[in-house]
């Protein structure tokens, strides 16, 4: 008997950060940073499970977690070794489900859950082969990557030759890049001085604090006031000097006038990037609003629903930085597929991170980014927040501003057993304590 | 004491539509129709219900009524003359929601649900007005029109003056022009004569049906197989002959350069539209396809995310045929915005209508627009499909290839008790027995 996926068994868990005001910004005054966490059982008997989960924050995780559950029998009973060796028609198996479709297509809670289960699926993948996921996608051949991408709805930027070309090209360095990577990690910035809801004091503190541990960029957010973000920024600036980098995030509060106008008013202050000036849908105002304040970089991806939404921010020369995230889009492969839209363009990949294990997964696609996609760290850093990290078996380790590539097999995306069971929503002792 | 809102009840309501192939097209080869319903109860002892619905194609249903369950909390125990005196508050209290925003935003699942919620409500303040809702909109000044709109991420290309200047143009010939409508009723064109699982012979008697039924539009599902599509519009244009209009629908089957190609092949046979020829989320693709294939007009809208796209597809010139729909958006509120923007960009608004109760719906919306927005019939026809109108208690009635006004207080999207009853999922007779 060949072995076969068994279960799908979703959780919903919930932190309570908003007591703090962690990660509060202009559009998300009070988030409790929350995960639709799954885990993928087989009946091979090697003792190894998948995990993986979508990020969100509170109301409606328990939604997010039904909506795993609703893909679990496209799921259960799948042949376990046919499925690991063509990841490519898994994620199509989920994404064109042709009644499931009709609730996005490929946005909003179904996408992120299919993104949940194809990340899981990779850990079990990743695990098994005794590689950390980052190492094992290194390893894959061109062809073997490209299997991995649905073109469709990308031929008119990217088409499967074209792509197949990028990773040729980054064939021959691989080797050397996963050395340097392994010896000196992947750059970072911290938005840990940044979040509205902090005072001066604290955020001048932060900052103080982020210098130390090495990093040289950070991140502050802003748009809820101008004269508050002018006198934040002025602050940072201050306390970091001309030489480091401080991006700028306004969570999608402005239209494309105000947009233009707060960044010119932040501008005297040098932000290295804006991120998400307004609607992540909006591809023509970004590009509009990257015209009007060039040569100021406009940054965005977070909340990208999917990657022809991607597509076509780098088509319309919208975005000079794209934050691809972990969990929005659907897991690994679409994720791929953003990293090859990104390097056709020239567009550096900073990825979005914090959150809960955002940190701990999107690593491994910048690494492997590096190694065999873009080949290259030029202008390149993952975000990093210092939150949530002790309930991962395998957490991030930042070494002087620096993400050290993981070794563990796996996506680093096991959550501790004791953290399922505390933060259990709404049943678990964080919650009723 | 004055009344609230006491309880959102939902109900996942599916038609077992596949067995027939009714239906059937490119991207869906067997669909459920399906509805996540939802009942919205008062305490003001007046025997008025608000009822709404969002529409799937079967499996999802269950978590679209679960979306809808999801955002009860906010609506249950808020205050009913308030409530509905403010429908623009109402709207927004929905929609921003800071930590059910993440979900989407704006977009999927919970944007439906919000639909299907909104909706009910507008049902319910049309029938205690004792008015259909097309009139109750009509009846509107312009200022509480522009009320009900957010104009969030639109004023780059629609601000509140630039939509009361549109609104107060049209002022002048609303009482003739719903004068006109009750006499004459709303075109429409049928879908019926072209699902793509029906045989030849199936499609042309459906085609000489809708002729003798009075339509002078019909459309054809294509974007399966081009020789197919070749000889199934050949039947159509040789049946309807040179004056019909026939328009196709693909389904967002094609990547660019696919659909240049397969419009063109199309073109000898006259489509007056194409409608979805790639992604829904692709902006810049329709742009590029109406450019190539012009003077052949490209119509979209039915799986368009909300009014943010919407502007884009105007802005971009990609769309000469806007295809609201119902239940996609976030409701009524939101489809006026869409009508706005329409109108701002002198682009007909054609709905989408067919599946379970949307023409019951989306006739109202299309009324309004032309006694109070639009204020013009011209290029302008609401599908109609001739499924499951018996299900309703206020159906709609066609008189000769066109809608009748609506006369019965509500939104005419009040389901039949016994129907809830029998085509409850899983556990209803239709489905058991």
């Amino acid at each position: 008997m060949s072995p076969s996926i068994v279960s799908v068994e979703a959780h919903d868990v919930r932190f309570p950060t908003s007591r703090m005001l962690d990660g509060s910004d202009a559009m998300n005054p009070d988030p409790d940073y929350s995960a639709a966490y799954v885990i993928v059982r087989t009946d091979a008997g090697d003792g190894h499970e998948g995990h993986g989960f979508a990020f969100t924050i509170g109301r409606g995780n328990d939604l997010q977690t039904a909506a795993i559950a609703t893909l679990a029998p496209l799921v259960e009973g799948l042949p376990l070794d046919d499925t690991l060796a063509d990841m490519g028609a898994f994620w199509r198996h989920l994404v064109h489900d042709s009644q499931l479709r009709w609730l996005g297509p490929e946005k909003g809670v179904v996408h992120m859950a299919i993104g949940a289960l194809v990340n899981a699926v990779w850990d079990l993948k990743a695990k098994r082969e005794g590689k950390p996921l980052w190492k094992l996608l290194a390893d894959l051949t061109p062809e073997q990557i490209v299997d991995l991408v649905d073109f469709r709805y990308l031929t008119d930027a990217l088409t499967r030759d074209e792509a197949l070309s990028i990773l040729r090209g980054a064939a021959a360095g691989r080797a050397e890049r996963e050395e340097h990577l392994r010896a000196n990690g992947y750059p970072a910035y911290t938005t840990t001085p940044g979040w509205l809801g902090y005072d001066d004091d604290k955020l001048a503190r932060l900052c103080k604090e982020a210098l130390a541990a090495g990093f040289d960029q950070i991140k502050l957010k802003v748009g809820a006031d101008l004269d508050d973000d002018i006198r934040r920024m002025r602050i940072a600036r201050e306390i970091c000097g001309p030489d480091v980098l401080i991006g700028v995030d306004a969570n999608q509060r402005w239209d494309t006038d105000v947009a233009v106008e707060w960044i010119r008013a932040l501008a005297p202050y040098d932000p290295c990037w804006v991120e998400e000036p307004t609607s992540p849908d909006d591809i023509l105002a970004h590009a509009e609003i990257a015209r009007a304040v060039a040569p100021i970089k406009i940054a965005t991806g977070e909340h990208v629903q999917n990657r022809v939404v991607v597509k076509q921010l780098l088509q319309a020369r919208a975005i000079e930085v794209l934050q691809i995230d972990a969990t929005r889009v659907a897991g690994v492969n679409e994720n791929i597929a953003n990293l090859l839209l990104a390097a056709k363009f020239g567009v550096p990949v900073c990825p979005h991170a914090g959150g809960v294990g955002l940190c701990e997964l999107v690593q491994h696609l910048a690494m492997f980014d590096y190694v065999a996609v873009s080949g290259s760290l030029d202008g390149r850093v993952i975000e990093y927040v210092d939150h949530l990290h002790e309930h991962f078996l395998d957490p991030v380790v930042m070494d002087h501003g620096r993400y050290r590539a993981p070794t563990e097999p796996g996506f680093s995306s096991t959550v501790r057993q004791d953290t399922l069971t505390t933060y259990a929503y709404p049943g678990g002792p964080a919650w009723t304590g």
